[in-house]
């Protein structure tokens, strides 16, 4: 039957399949029994089931924490495709909008009838469509960003762009927090970017891309991606979560917007840190983001100081890569990391992954091109079943990088 | 200063100023003490800075519960608005992007610089447009909602909503998960309503309002509120949350679209529902909404079972009517409203709010309409001051509804 079954995580003082049937009814038909039976006929395709009801062992801290005797249960409720336009608001005002409100209740998942499924294109691109445009097919793609170019003007952002790039990362995103400004507009940018990145080509045959940062008033947004499009830029990064998933999906669906779209995790932590209440990791920022077009999916890698659980972090890379008929999404686990966790994070997140690094390009000894290559070389012994110690026998840029930050070693 | 203040709970085991001083530079320009001087006069500008750390003293609950010895301080840090355009979109991303990722940190506050505040046009209708429109000025509004509505055609829309507003409500809400479908289309919706507005004021005289539930993709829904303003739509109800509020903004700067816009807080739990993550209630429900440009803003009461704490339902209600230079926006408790509790309704929000009920108006025993009845003798009497007890003796439909919900004493 055509629909959404949501997964929800549960605490609460009563019984829980009375929560569970007050859900599947609050949120479709509102009651039930005291229909006439004609009318529960002519209801019955549009009411919510409760599909298992699951209850764990209470965890004593949670119940202290919230200072009420509380159970603990994995919820699915199905909710029919016909209550609700196939668009990402109603599914989400649906399934967990006055849900939301009312108390301990996290939405873990969404599975998606096939029918519904058919209505998101998902990723124009994806992990096959952004391959092709690098010409790179058999290793992790390595990405650096930014850093420091609030208030700083264009050619600071050029010789920054430079220095990347000639170490070997293949992308390089924007600061999500750089905005329209009157040092390095937005179209200025594309364009010196562009500059940059055909001048590396030229000199090195390498090739990379830049993503440049999609910002504004929504209904100004397409226009403006679309300007970007035209101007030849390679990628847009985006702050999905300061806007709606709806956005994106727009952005994603619009054939005038030819270009990978990188989504950034800015703002969902407000959604999605918290053990008891609002949407989970994997759904957010996987399952949803895939559906709604992002070729790429920063968060959190689970290494560094703003590190997500490890468990959490893996299972967005696996929602992006999940065996659905929609392209991938590359997962980009990011922050804290440094050539020294390479081999953890193919081990963790795959040769489909993007290897994402600030600190870790820049605060190189020798500069940002020198941390480029230490990565990449990093990379290459990884494919090449060899340690970085070994590696770094070979390789100095990589040498002083372990120096520095050290290696963490893959677990058996 | 052009800027924005924003204020955050923190727990952390680390020292609480070095953490608020990696804020402070690393949502702005990066690093200070490594510049050259003459970089560091360049930035300065564009540096943030911490205003106040307060340190209290740590709750061991929450350090039971993370697993982790926290300490908990208030911090405020100001973000100079150079930094950022001034669109909700940047400015979310600026003081809440990446530190929403950054552990246990809440939004609670964020205080716009005059010139900031400036360009936000807020509610352009308010609480005095409302009252100018309905003609009702000395008393808090009531409002109904439809109940059931999923799988009904529009004939039963059509006897309910009748039923209402015959009781003297002077609101009614469509359902916030009625979406557009077969049976109710949007525009049908909207002429029948108007419909049974007018033949309920030709019979009575009592004028109302239907706010119709305005939904879809984000970049259809311009076009769409438009044409319900031409059809003559009294009001477009939104699921802010489900899109993102600087959505709610463009529909509220938008001249062609000149009805009052009412929000709902579907999936707003999602960002506030927790203590240590997420955004505070009166930020994401009162102030920002206000700013955004909704005349109504729903919230849970702190009276029924999706109830809110009291404290922060009132926090909602008086940032709803702050002294700023913006219209007021009507602040709606909702959910396990009946008439014992008005006179409370009015002490915690005042005569300047909207009394919204669901179950409180259907779930009279006469009936909604005798519900409605029930409500506006509430109302009378809390205004004539004399106790519910005595003015049920007169009216019928407020001592049935009395003796089914009892009633609610005010405290002294």
């Amino acid at each position: 039957m055509s629909g959404i079954t949501a997964t929800y995580l549960i605490h609460d003082e009563k019984n829980l399949e009375k929560k569970a049937e007050g859900i599947a009814l609050g949120l479709t038909i509102g009651s039930w029994t005291d229909l006439p039976e004609l009318t529960q006929k002519q209801l019955q395709q549009h009411k919510g089931k409760v599909v298992t009801i699951e209850e764990f062992d209470a965890d004593d801290k949670v119940s202290v924490f919230l200072d009420k005797r509380v159970k603990k249960g994995i919820v699915k409720i199905f909710y029919p495709g016909v209550n609700f336009s196939h668009d990402l608001p109603a599914i989400l005002a649906t399934v967990f909008g006055k849900l939301s409100l009312d108390g301990e209740v996290k939405l873990l998942d969404l599975d998606f009838s096939d029918d519904l499924l058919a209505e998101f294109q998902g990723p124009k691109f994806g992990i096959s469509g952004i391959r092709e445009k690098l010409g790179v097919y058999d290793r992790p793609l390595l990405m650096s960003i930014f850093k420091g170019v609030i208030g700083r003007d264009l050619s600071f952002l050029k010789n920054q762009l430079k220095d990347q790039v000639l170490g070997g990362v293949d992308l390089v995103k924007d600061d999500e927090i750089l905005f329209e400004n009157p040092l390095t507009p937005f179209e200025q940018r594309i364009s010196a970017g562009k500059q940059v990145l055909n001048e590396v080509y030229e000199q090195t045959g390498h090739k990379a891309m830049y993503a440049v940062h999609l910002s504004g008033k929504t209904y100004d947004l397409k226009e403006k991606a679309k300007r970007a499009a035209e101007l030849g830029a390679d990628a847009l990064l985006f702050n999905v979560f300061a806007y709606g998933l709806d956005v994106l999906q727009s952005l994603a669906e619009d054939k005038d917007i030819g270009i990978p779209l990188m989504a950034h995790p800015a703002v969902s932590g407000a959604l999605a840190s918290s053990s008891l209440y609002g949407i989970s990791h994997s759904l957010l920022l996987g399952k949803l983001l895939r559906y709604s077009g992002a070729d790429f999916s920063l968060f959190p890698s689970p290494y560094g100081s703003v590190a997500l659980e490890r468990e959490a972090a893996l299972s967005i890379g696996a929602a992006c890569k999940e065996n659905v008929q929609l392209k991938e999404t590359f997962p980009v686990p990011s922050a804290g990391i440094h050539p020294g966790l390479v081999p953890v994070l193919i081990q963790d997140f795959g040769l489909d992954s993007v290897i994402n690094a600030g600190g870790g390009v820049h605060g190189h000894p020798n500069g940002a091109a020198a941390g480029g290559k230490a990565f990449r070389a990093a990379i290459d012994a990884s494919l090449q079943g060899i340690s970085l110690t070994e590696k770094a026998q070979e390789n100095a840029d990589l040498r002083i990088a372990l120096d520095l930050w050290g290696q963490v070693e893959v677990s058996k």
